[in-house]
């Protein structure tokens, strides 16, 4: 756990005060998502940041506070790094790839604090879920929609359901949290690049290709290879 | 909570005793379901079923044992039903279809046993997990794999990354122990299926279907039909 090593104060960065705001957030972060939100109590929390009880209270009113704070700033800062990796005015196929990489490596850049939000979370979610924070998923899930909707629109996609294509892709992200193991040697940024291909190009070949296909014996080397 | 009225034994069925401890197993799944894991008690969990708490100790040494026996069971009867709907000789592509609408129908008819399993499982999902239990999710996870495989063997698939592909269905499904509503208007296996479509094509138009792709008009009016 680095998250309790204090952080000195340096030109550029916010005053101690704010750091330690932070800090209670980024241990909090890691606790909720490693032992769940339910399992850890303020008490708990202060320990892990180095400071008092009170100190906690101090930032926040409640222990459901920290969270939403964790919950609110993770995506609010997904948004804008998607938003800038995605900029307009490129080929939707393009964004699309950049779309998935980027939340890819925001999420591996701010690993507890997303798997917080996802998997600390106990249960079916349906507690104090804030209209804000539903807002905000709905405007990030907006993006995606908008960028596979101008693709449809474009040709360069084919007519495909938009909401299906849209949650089939964050789907695959969001899962992430329950297997992606930030220590290991893979990034995350491989895995959804890979991920983004596929739901780009599929996994069947297509009546017009099919007849154009590589002889059998030939992709069964591929696939060995790959496997 | 259905799961708290008391069932008849009726002929075909196992005696009464089995189906107290069915009931234990089922009352708890919702539970955990909902409110998670840690946070039920077996006092909550024997009352809810209407029996005392030795009863439920009668059954089950521990709570978490409860727990194990959800995701044992869940797991097993996944399986069956999703080997049972892939059965072999027929063209990859259907089976894979099979799979995931096999696995959505399995889903929905075991909700709570299903999000239990996947969603009440606190935190990052480390502790306790049992050898027997991975073995088993290895082993339905090689079922889908082998799907694609013999796909791409066949030449009926792109030669895609099989671990990728087969990572990213399970995603898709999985994620959806989070989101969809059992009593909606909507089947999970319709998702299912749609996502099926969805991987199995792709979203963007290859570049030997893209020189016949419609005219940009046209498939406008189509994406704004289906969106």
């Amino acid at each position: 756990m680095t998250a309790g090593q204090p952080r000195r104060a340096s030109p550029g960065r916010p005053p101690l005060q704010d750091n330690q705001r932070e800090r209670v957030i980024s241990c909090a972060a890691e606790l909720f998502a490693r032992e769940g939100f339910e399992n850890v109590g303020v008490g708990r929390l202060a320990e892990a940041v180095g400071i008092s009880k009170a100190g906690v209270y101090h930032y926040f009113r409640a222990k459901q506070d920290i969270l939403d704070a964790i919950v609110v700033s993770t995506l609010d800062g997904l948004m804008d790094a998607v938003v800038a990796a995605t900029g307009e005015g490129r080929a939707p196929r393009d964004r699309f790839v950049s779309f998935m990489t980027a939340h890819a490596a925001y999420f591996e850049a701010n690993y507890w604090a997303f798997t917080a939000m996802l998997v600390g979370f106990g249960g079916l979610g349906s507690r104090a879920k804030r209209d804000a924070v539903v807002d905000q998923r709905d405007r990030y899930e907006g993006l995606l929609r908008e960028i596979i909707e101008e693709g449809v629109e474009t040709g360069e996609f084919r007519p495909v359901h938009v909401p299906t294509a849209s949650r089939a892709a964050l789907s695959m992200l969001n899962w992430m949290a329950r297997w992606f193991d930030p220590t290991g040697p893979e990034r995350a940024t491989d895995v959804a690049a890979r991920y983004a291909e596929l739901l780009l190009d599929g996994i069947g070949l297509r009546a017009g290709a099919r007849a154009h296909a590589a002889p059998r014996e030939a992709r069964r080397v591929v696939s060995r290879l790959e496997a």
